[in-house]
């Protein structure tokens, strides 16, 4: 048996209790998920401040969950906020959908497209493209010009633009495959592709299947993520002459 | 419950049993696999020419694996000879041992390196890995100085010059992950990962796990590979028009 | 004299006796050019599964070939199918009218763009032009939203989308040189070129011309295809020893 | 008269007074400059955890340099940590010693080395090298194998290790200027530019004079950071709407 | 006392003295800039052909201004014609204002597009881009569709075609900074800025800011053009051997 | 007949005789090639100084030859010194020894090295490589140490590096083909060709077949430089206004 962590990088007055209920709906057999948000924060991660704000406090909620027996974690926004930095103090799978949408759409058709909301997202977004090494998969990032907060006030508007910039990926950019940019556009992914007839990736399923994998090639082979470099972690004896404990008021995680 | 074929892309005389008994071994409950090989088939790819014979035929298995009820099949040569031909002609998931250790590889570390054989392999190699989009996540591709058909006649030697190898690569290249370039070096995966104390990734058991987490997205999600563009089918009236059927033979698959 | 092979890849019924004739009309005096088809095969090449079915046929002609004793052979389509698999086996010149187009395409000005015939077509001509390594010379591939055998249905009708794609090519994506995306659009160069004031090349004259520059090198300077890696040829003893001979039926091969 | 502000981002127990005195000794006339460390923080970022410790502390003390008047901050790392953010929550010119020297060697021959510390910094270097656009000009990255406190522990030992590496560079790799490739390496730029007879880059200096560069296109031209996507700052409605000032103690900032 | 010399790239008779007065307008106190022009020279360098006839001229005036004291020079065009050429024979800072451009432009946004002239002048700006590693960061190159000596016919026109075009590498091309392409375009960067609400780079405002700041790190660090290899000047002793001076007319020069 | 005229780039008492004896021995059949020089200039290219110098005397000489009847003129330096700017004025067949070897290299085998003589030519003969878009066909550039005019001043010593640095190419760096950098490189290639057992590009015997395969198919299918861009001609009536004529003493060019 799994135990996975979802963590909605949003305080509670601004998380959606529904992505609770979507995960416990797709998780396999003998994995159990919980869903969980941050002590505080603000209500999206558009701007990079924001971004900045929540990132410690998702890699210590990482680290605590580490603790707690947790075997994986998915943190649950499309930038993957703290996601290396999570795999780099612990040992434990740690899924950001970003990654996860990428790595099942590279696969899955010769070039895909992201829905995204605002050209702010662009640089990010492609950032976070170039440093996984898909930007030769990438057909083109489309704007939906909408917020974070904006996808579910709506739906059949969303809906509607989704179809619109989703067909013109297909045919003006080449795409074969879709991925929905935002956590937050989750429920629409299987109306899309029923309409558009390839498949569109929802980017919390796929990061709960990929979590799932990973967890599989660690119980099977041991292939975690490498510790030697990128994910190496800081020694805890410098941590401690540091004493982050204190200062950060860390006593739960150090 | 699925059922995955892996086809061993040689003739019987150049099989290797082996095989079957590591795919039982790693293969997830609920899961059936069975091991397969074709009717001939030089015993390497190794060039290009011995690819070609064998290519129509490992695609032809792979189309009469989907009628015969298979939800998947795994090409066993890290060259993944016919897979994307195979997407093509058919609806189920098809999987490369290429593909499935390197899309593994790229997340697990910053950069990965490749024990190839000769370097005859590294144009084949190079060309895979710039049409799956790891380019950017390669650190190198080493040789081994070996053949195929040397792999295991000497384990002890072959483990030697793995190692040295595999320490060149993360102290020189800065590997953090190593993958295994050939499917015949299975057995050496995981004494390896020991003594370099990294992932090192062996393409037979990178393809069983990846066939089930593309089985898993598939089953959940109906993400199956996009069939508008590069794995679009020809239209069976067109085939049947070609008369392709009994000029090759293939009244079993058309 | 030189002795130059013309494979139209595809069975008798669907051959195209038209190119013998202009052919004949292209070469250079002193040289011999000789236009044949397959035993067998699809109507086109437009998807990969009817490559795979003629690319062994068409690599064991080029074989013969060459024991028949000609210097040259073109593989008349522009997805060069067999191209490297032919150079590896022999050690005659070998040429594709994809590289050949390119090669001349490259070098007549800035950025060249290919008119090809639809998407299902992009994938294979983009995993050339990055494998000969003529990326950065690329200004665009635009389709005609035509198939292989619709290009002569119709000649008035086919130029004009020919026109209009080509200034668009021009106009919007800084073409300087067109090139045909298939050697069945032979018979529209010189018109277009008229029209567009660039050159147009066509890739079956484009292939003579280079068939004939390369052997030239090759007379005078020795330079033939590197046999060193690539084009290293299979060990004829290993040839044997796998008994390819009776496997595939080739004895008038090996 | 500009006003510049100078953060060594680490705590005052960690931080460098010698810093204070070299920038004093290298700031332009009429220009003051103004040293200042964080109210906590580790000894050093080579951990991207460290990093994201104190990234929200730096660009909260950007933007109260900007409140309390000052016309540009330097963040006195090389690995420019918060400076995109810092761009984004204020309209003064804010400087990463990365940046600015990277921008300066990039003119100053055909490629540069960085002389780095150990592997764990390679990813977040490359990184920001790719993110700047600076890749084509990056000669290699060549590590010194000591630690960020350790370059000052033996100054005659340091100084021998970047004389070889930065001979390696030149000779071997071809890099024709050199980036010290961390602020902790200040005090040896001269020395080590008289025995390579190339430009050595201290990014502390460099980030100085880039500094009053960047306040003077402003002041003469109004050439600020863009504020229309990477840079634009989120509403402070917004701000205000998510109570960010109460949530996270920033009375004095929003 | 910093003494800067301006060349305009043009005969006397094509030459602009409004420039004088922009250059006096914007420079730095304590930095004395002059204005001069060629002795002879076709009006505009839209050819390769021009920018070759004028190539040596300008490099000589150069080295002869390096000899007359001058602690900069600034080639007024640009296609930067002689800048690389000018560093390798003196010692002095050289700068064109294409470099200059770009290197304050990929520093203040995220990507930006230059509005050039005509398709005629893509090839040596694209060059010119790739050659300084600037590719990155390029949004897009638009075509404003007139000549050199066309800006300044109708400013008002001019000025109309720039609002329309700098517009649309906002909104269709992902651009957050504009560059003017030609210093004929000088007169138009502050009303172009206003509109657009981003920085718009004047490229002569810019080559004199960057001068001075080259100035400055080398007068306090000694950071000047690397001599060891792009930038290093043939010996005295063999121009004197091939007695360039009377073959070349170059008296007052070597 | 095709008549071709070789510029050797240098002043008389520099040019060197013995190429027109190896360029008659190599010329084919009804090619008629006459030998030239400069009335002036230094005895190598080495420097970008020198390049200036002799570049305009070069392309003035190359629109000579077309108003003499030449059909097509190779411009007898590695580095291709004023082969786009002599494309740009004239409509004859243009050829640079750089550009003709990298077109045969690049599909002789998959990768292509060059020897060079010191690392000053890096950056000229990489920056044409990425002009011409070759990079991904380069191996490496090789350095010989040695000059332009040292190649023959020890023929055993030179061949002797030249086999040492060749066979670095092929076993560190996977050099498939070698061209030699320089056509006073002229001479080695054969020998070196029989030590290596691969293509030896010389880059004048190169310049020579590619020049008649050029003219050939401008011959046969009117394909030449294109003339809408990057090569359109200065218009004639500007030329005149500008009065180039007198003011660089041409009369007997325009």
């Amino acid at each position: 048996l799994y135990k996975i962590l979802y963590i909605d990088p949003v305080g509670e007055e601004h998380s959606t209790p529904e992505i609770d209920g979507f995960l416990k709906q797709i998780v396999s057999e003998k994995v159990k998920i919980d869903f969980s948000f941050l002590k505080r924060g603000p209500a999206n991660l558009e701007y990079m401040y924001y971004e900045t704000l929540v990132t410690a406090d998702i890699i210590h909620k990482v680290k605590r969950a580490e603790i707690d027996g947790y075997d994986a974690v998915i943190i649950g926004c499309f930038y993957d906020p703290g996601l290396y930095q999570s795999r780099e103090i612990t040992d434990i799978v740690v899924v950001g959908p970003g990654e996860a949408s990428m790595c099942i759409a590279s696969v899955l058709g010769y070039k895909f497209s992201v829905l995204a909301g605002r050209n702010k997202w662009v640089p990010i977004i492609m950032e976070n493209i170039q440093k996984y090494g898909y930007k030769e998969k990438l057909a083109s990032v489309k704007l939906l010009e909408l917020g974070v907060e904006d996808f579910h006030k709506d739906d059949g508007y969303t809906e509607t633009v989704m179809i619109a910039k989703g067909r013109e990926a297909v045919e003006q950019d080449g795409a074969e495959v879709i991925i929905l940019g935002c956590t937050m556009q989750f429920g629409f992914y299987s109306k899309l592709q029923e309409y558009l007839s390839i498949p569109v990736i929802d980017p919390i399923a796929a990061s709960v299947k990929y979590a799932e994998f990973l967890l599989n090639v660690k119980k099977y082979f041991n292939w975690g993520h490498s510790k030697i470099g990128l994910y190496q972690s800081p020694p805890i004896e410098e941590i401690k002459r540091f004493d982050i404990n204190n200062m950060y008021n860390l006593k739960d995680i150090w």
